[in-house]
């Protein structure tokens, strides 16, 4: 990959990185066509990547089809797959690690130690082994979006960092490839993470200016559904991710929710 | 820098790097002959990296004289000096840093927290930034040799990490900025670093392997001068710079002494 990389890059292309652990959806796609436009040539790498998942997460149970994939990929005009082992992106007395501090202490933080800490560490590779001029992430992993943009800025990378919309399924649940693993009970209780955000949206719209508020509005009606128990709910500032006690600002609002044994995600901009 | 980098690659230019804090001695232009030697480009950064000193260690009195410098590294050829300033390496909000876990425990690690976090950091944001093909550094330095192999290894940076061979005073003292914080009397007691690793690889070659008596009488050589408080004494696996018991292999003799206020570092490959 890398001196495909070198050739591409020596043939003046520039180069679009879409990242992925697979199992594409229309999130995925959609940042593959924001990049075919970005990029000469347009590179999509496939990594279920193993430091980012705590002991007690999904990382064997996270939904793999690399054939489907594949298709999906080339049917977006995707011009490369890299799609590595583990063993070859970690090799044996593999030690070098990407931290954050602060970026890494809020809204995911607490609950997925170290995650953030792998993210950073695996795009970091793939940065120098791709070596792109882009590189486009999901809004809907704001948090990541996040510590990704902070990370090209203090290492000095010379990548674009691109946030692209969230895609939404018709009825508003956020795409994610842990979507499958809902029940159909599920599914309808996993709705209210989008409507709850919605009534937040109504909530400024009308003036309601106080976070405290906003949030106990919003925990209320996830509560009210079966199934679901809040992870965090938070209102705070888009850049630093620092608690806000009021929207007087344009504010993000980020929530995760475990919804049976499914932990789901979910954020917007809400703006006064 | 990252321009000028960008246009000398595109021109087909080898870059070589050699990443220094100034203060140039003839350790200094070795690495830069060698990386003349290695580069259509020879680049040298000067930069006293502030998160590489410990809150009592001597950032601000580090010695600085860049004319000098310039005038030294013209003299053997160096094409640019990359001479940033503190501001623009670490801007406001920066919070990512380059993290090793095993290399950085040894050694020096204990007496100097998070100094490899701030040259894995350092060395990072300068690959980066001038995008060299080589990269030059001290023998003298072994664990940030070591440890530099292992990041660039680990995080796939396309650079090529060459060691040079410590560059020693006529009468073997290893050369280094910081001797010029030596009172006379301090740099004969100095002296006595590297006597005692002759000692060790004449004990070697008399046949000792055992690591606890070479150790031993390193350390009571270095004792028997004044002015002197050893900090480690070790003898390790060259790569992993795990203790090793026996000198069975080749094995590195690495020490820190404290000659007065100056702290001093050397060490040698001892093969049995």
């Amino acid at each position: 990959m890398q001196q495909e990389a070198t050739r591409l890059l020596q043939a003046g292309n520039t180069i679009a990185l879409v990242p992925t652990m697979g199992y594409f959806h229309e999130g995925h796609l959609a940042l593959m066509r924001e990049g075919r436009k970005q990029g000469d040539a347009l590179i999509t790498s496939i990594f279920v990547n193993p430091t980012q998942f705590g002991p007690s997460e999904d990382f064997q149970a996270y939904p793999r089809d690399l054939n489907r994939d594949a298709r999906l990929a080339e049917s977006v005009g995707v011009d490369v797959i890299f799609a590595p082992e583990a063993e070859m992106m970690y090799d044996q007395g593999h030690q070098t690690y990407v931290t954050l501090d602060a970026l890494s202490l809020y809204l995911c933080g607490p609950s997925r130690p170290g995650h953030f800490r792998g993210v950073a560490t695996v795009v970091t590779k793939l940065f120098n082994i791709v070596r792109p001029q882009v590189a486009l992430f999901g809004e809907k992993d704001y948090q990541q979006l996040a510590v990704i943009r902070r990370l090209a800025r203090d290492l000095y990378f010379d990548v674009r960092i691109i946030g692209v919309p969230t895609v939404r399924e018709a009825d508003g649940l956020a795409m994610s490839s842990r979507n499958t693993y809902l029940s159909p009970d599920e599914r309808r209780s996993a709705l209210s993470i989008h409507q709850s955000i919605q009534l937040a949206q109504e909530g400024v719209a009308k003036g309601i200016k106080d976070a405290r508020q906003l949030v106990a509005e919003t925990s209320g009606l996830i509560h009210s559904h079966p199934h679901t128990k809040i992870d965090y709910v938070t209102l705070c500032d888009p850049e630093t991710l620092e608690d806000v006690k009021r929207v007087d600002e344009p504010s993000l609002m980020a929530l995760a929710v475990w919804v049976g044994h499914t932990r789901l995600i979910d954020n917007a901009i809400l703006t006064p």
